[in-house]
């Protein structure tokens, strides 16, 4: 029996399966013989029902076991199944607004727009995830009955991967047609970030040059470099905006939100009867949502301050020990922030994210892409705390309260006899700040990102070759042995994280809408940046994770509501840096509360105002997409008046 | 022949005709011949090219002299021509997503949903104006060839005003169905402002309720109040939204801007050929219009800086007539400010008037939407500083500043060898000001809008004895005689402005939702007023104007925005005025401008957050509407499935 032996339209002979579900098997090596026949005995049930839950959705399935601790169940859609779930799926689409072009009254799925990898294995994960009552298998990792089923995954495709970092690595641009080959293969929610990705590196551009120009001829804080960084953050984010819609109509997954499926962790409070379909639906009350919501909200505040506590004191004590302290053990001590940062802030960070994702599960979304936006919300916090609360302070407080923070620290050290000699602390230090930011950090996670997976894995080869372990399957031939070999290695690899590198880039607009104005470098090394990282997450996801899963999206979600409340801070450092740090005014010595506060109310109303007009430009511009949808409209409209014409 | 002697559905004898266009001929009297001739040669080409038109677009329609000056051209539809462009424009409808329910397969209307007299009319009104390429007859009043129609107008239906006028006088609450009654008969533009009117006046009852227990119990300017009163703002405005949305999904004008017609007056720069339907469509570049908008703000800016001024000359002489002076004349000059302000002010906001009418022209809107959106800001702002500015410097400036301005004054006047008494003015002035505002001002308005008319008929017809004009028409018999004077008495009436009744709402939401905090039986002032609104409103459709044409509208328009407008100002005044008058801080009589920003600074924001949550609740509470549009869909897509399976 050569099951998934099946020989693909591209004409190699490779071993081929859609998905495979992966068990893992607990050790039982050490275990009491009752518990193995137990744990043995709940394998085998649990397979058994895999099994015949992929059956009844009309899967083709195969178990084998893959090594001492893994089983592997490959899953088959046969074209058959697939047509049928395609074109319901094409139909509920186009009823739900989501798909634009209208369903052809043939009966051929073949006429239809061609179907991309990425919704095939779509529609199949929907398959295998979706409940039973909606024809589904029903199958959900660590939920319920399989408990012991690890992960639903996917294989990578090293030809389209290969071709993929090929033509990325040779060509300045990434085009059109690249996202959407992308977007073919990995799905909408990844295609996203990359165009994301590549428009935000485009629109850098138009910054860095007049960054470069004022780091070259113009004073410091330029007040016409300011301006024009916070008109272009509005104009920028009102044109992705923009342009996000635009590709939703293209990739066919506008509006998608309201075709979203339950999220399999989602706990209804009961089920109701829906009124219109008749259907029984899972029912979770808003009102007790936003009741848990404002549960959850005070922890979450207490949270950050005490995470903003903690960093403010470490940033305190790399300031006292960097230019304050001259007493004993200076040589040693100089690393106590350093060490201090490293054993408080990540431990915090951790419990602050494991808190935040349980107070999200807590209030229990009906989908997925809810739950992302309000967890990615609320990471986002952290993220945004930990990556600017030390510029906030050295620009707002210790620089203009250099002095004030000096006696005190002098006069708190003395009780301790301890002496500090008092260095007055300019705008450089401030700059410096920014560039360490800014520069090192991208550098840093650039390394993180890409160079550290390496090194791990080939410390672990070092490891393993020391175990010598040899690894039981049943593979049956030498080709499904080496197949089954690579599945272990790729079941190894992490889940992509695309949160991660959402957040990053998010964060690094952040520095050049909020505090460019320091170092007007920022966009040209913000541009370097991006231009290698669209090359480099392209890698880290060939190489560095499993291929993930094709989702769908509608938009960047969470993070386009971020960069609006960064435009908006934007609003607000900008003056008020250049009211205390422009070299004519030099308010840092002196600065007046009062005309800063004006400043910053005129500034923000009206750039608000800005932003509105901007807004309502915008909808002026003529949208290729809303033609598209205009057009399809129009055709069926004209095919329906002809229909009833003759009668 | 009798044309027109139309038996009607209810049985009644009444001569009918759809619509009447009234052409005025200049008087002639003492013109030479030879312009004689011309005038009349210029009327009845008018008159044949609007009959041709008229026959052309299928209308019928016959002509009649109705007096000296007016000629008469009563338009019908017939049944077939009619039903030809319900279908239409149903399908229309449902295509741009305007109309929900599907659209069935048989051919027949009747089955459709039933035809209400707005629909009727409003199609009719459509075939009448719209331009010949879209099978119209495209006259147009005034404009192009038909410079001698005056108006293209609708007979007053009296049958159903008497019932409007009892049933509402005789009920507490406007009801849903009443509603859906006058959205049947008047259309939905008029249907929606008499649905804000009364939802606006349920919803007042709260703060009425609030602000009686907080006038006879807790001492004034109470904090509790203050809050209460923005929090409410904010809950209304969006709850309007919301209501707004069910009322366009249940009245079938959802999205109806997409299917909005071009403004007969809409000049465009060339025609293009729409890429999708190949046909000729009018096309003005939005860019020239950002660009001629551009030239319009800062004449509107210099405008509106001109009236402040004004307004401010008024509100200073007003002060010192009646709290400073004391020299000669004093009981003569009293009257000064009053007549300084009749002289200017209404001239100058005329003229304000005209100019934004002008200049709104000028920006070419392509819909009659975007035109009234566009020129009812524009008028507004007026509107706004009439209203509020005196409130503002009183309490802001007036007060806090007294002993500064009594001072200033006092120099002032002493040039001219003049004396001034410096009296200190305190909190109470304020209060009477918006007690002045609100109650004296609502009352006049409601005489201006009833009563005045009433008046100002009775002298006409006084004037019309003793003038003893005949009228020359050409009436056959004594029911024409007495439809054609009818016509000619209606025809006097000016059109209804849906303007004024909006902006006196919205102005007496701003006092409200801006200065209740001051006198907090405003929102029980402001009930009262609305409660009475609403019938007399009723009654001057019925009694004091035209019948309006049944436009329609899916929303409040350009209201909605300046609802949140003013909610966000009064996220401004009521914690300043909180600060500067509350009794256990007394800031007037030592304001700090720092504490007072950094207050507004906070509650500007914290309200803004407050906001964006409410809103967000709001998707959480279940909609009928969506409800219903889902059935519906749902009701399709079952169709389409079942009609595709056999094959």
């Amino acid at each position: 029996k050569l099951l998934f032996h099946q020989i693909r339209q591209k004409g190699s002979k490779d071993i081929f399966a859609d998905y495979i579900i992966l068990l893992r098997v607990p050790p039982m090596k050490n275990l009491p013989a009752a518990d193995k026949e137990k744990h043995k005995k709940k394998l085998e049930e649990t397979c058994r029902k895999v099994l015949y839950r992929l059956e009844e959705a009309g899967l083709q399935a195969e178990i084998r076991r893959g090594s001492d601790q893994l089983v592997f169940i490959f899953v088959l859609c046969d074209l058959h199944r697939l047509k049928r779930e395609v074109e319901t799926s094409r139909i509920h689409d186009w009823f739900a607004g989501v798909r634009v072009k209208e369903i052809q009254d043939d009966n051929e799925v073949e006429n239809d727009e061609p179907l991309p990898d990425s919704e095939r294995l779509r529609l199949i994960y929907e398959i295998i995830t979706k409940p039973v009552r909606e024809k589904g298998a029903g199958i959900n990792p660590g939920l319920g009955d399989f408990e012991l089923v690890e992960s639903i995954f996917l294989l990578q495709d090293s030809e389209y991967n290969e071709e993929w970092i090929k033509t990325w690595s040779t060509k300045w641009i990434i085009e059109k047609e690249d996202l959407f080959r992308l977007r073919n293969h990995f799905g909408e929610k990844i295609a996203y970030y990359f165009a994301f990705l590549q428009y935000y590196c485009v629109w850098l551009i138009a910054p860095s040059i007049v960054g470069l120009f004022t780091w070259l001829f113009l004073f410091e804080y330029s007040i016409f470099y300011g301006v024009s960084t916070v008109l272009w953050s509005i104009v920028f984010v009102e044109f992705w905006r923009r342009k996000e819609y635009e590709l939703s109509v293209w990739w066919g997954v506008r509006n998608y939100s309201r075709v979203e499926r339950f999220r399999p962790a989602f706990q209804e409070e009961c089920y109701i009867s829906d009124p219109i379909t008749g259907e029984n639906k899972p029912y979770f009350s808003p009102w007790r949502r936003w009741l848990r919501r404002a549960v959850a909200a005070p922890i979450i505040i207490m949270f950050s301050l005490t995470l903003s506590v903690t960093l403010l004191f470490y940033i305190l004590l790399n300031v006292i020990m960097s230019d304050y302290y001259t007493g004993p053990f200076r040589e040693e001590l100089i690393y106590l922030p350093t060490v201090a940062y490293c054993a408080l802030v990540p431990t915090l960070n951790m419990f602050y994210t494991k808190i935040a994702r349980r107070l999200n599960e807590y209030e229990n979304y009906e989908t997925e892409s809810y739950y992302e936006f309000n967890l990615s919300q609320k990471i986002f916090i952290s993220n945004f705390l930990i990556a600017n609360l030390s510029i906030f302070f050295t620009g707002w407080i210790y620089i203009p309260f250099n002095y004030e923070i000096g006696q005190f620290l002098g006069s708190f050290f003395e009780i301790f006899g301890l002496s500090l000699t008092f260095e007055s602390v300019g705008p450089d230090r401030l700059m410096n700040e920014v560039k360490y930011f800014v520069v090192t950090g991208q550098i840093m996670s650039l390394f993180m990102e890409i160079g550290l997976p390496y090194l791990l894995r080939a410390g672990a080869v070092g490891v393993k070759k020391i175990q010598r372990t040899t690894t039981k399957d049943d593979a049956r031939n030498e080709d499904e042995s080496a197949f089954f070999k690579r599945i272990r290695k790729e079941a190894k690899l992490p889940v992509y994280d695309i949160y991660e590198d959402y957040a990053e880039i998010i964060t690094q607009f952040g520095y050049v809408s909020l505090f460019s104005v320091i170092w007007p470098l920022t966009p040209v090394a913000a541009l370097i940046n991006n231009w290698v990282e669209l090359r480099s997450d392209a890698i880290k996801i060939c190489v560095h994770t499993r291929r993930p899963i094709p989702y769908r999206a509608d938009s960047i979600g969470p993070w386009l509501e971020n960069l609006d409340l960064l435009t908006w801070l934007s609003a607000i450092t900008n003056p008020s840096l250049l009211y205390l740090y422009h070299p004519t005014s030099k308010a840092f010595l002196s600065a007046s509360l009062i005309v800063m506060m004006a400043l910053i109310f005129c500034t923000e109303h009206v750039l608000s105002l800005v932003h509105y007009i901007v807004r309502q430009m915008m909808y002026a511009i003529p949208n290729s997409a809303d033609d598209y949808i205009k057009e399809q409209e129009y055709k069926a409209k004209k095919r329906l008046l002809e229909k009833r014409a003759p009668a």
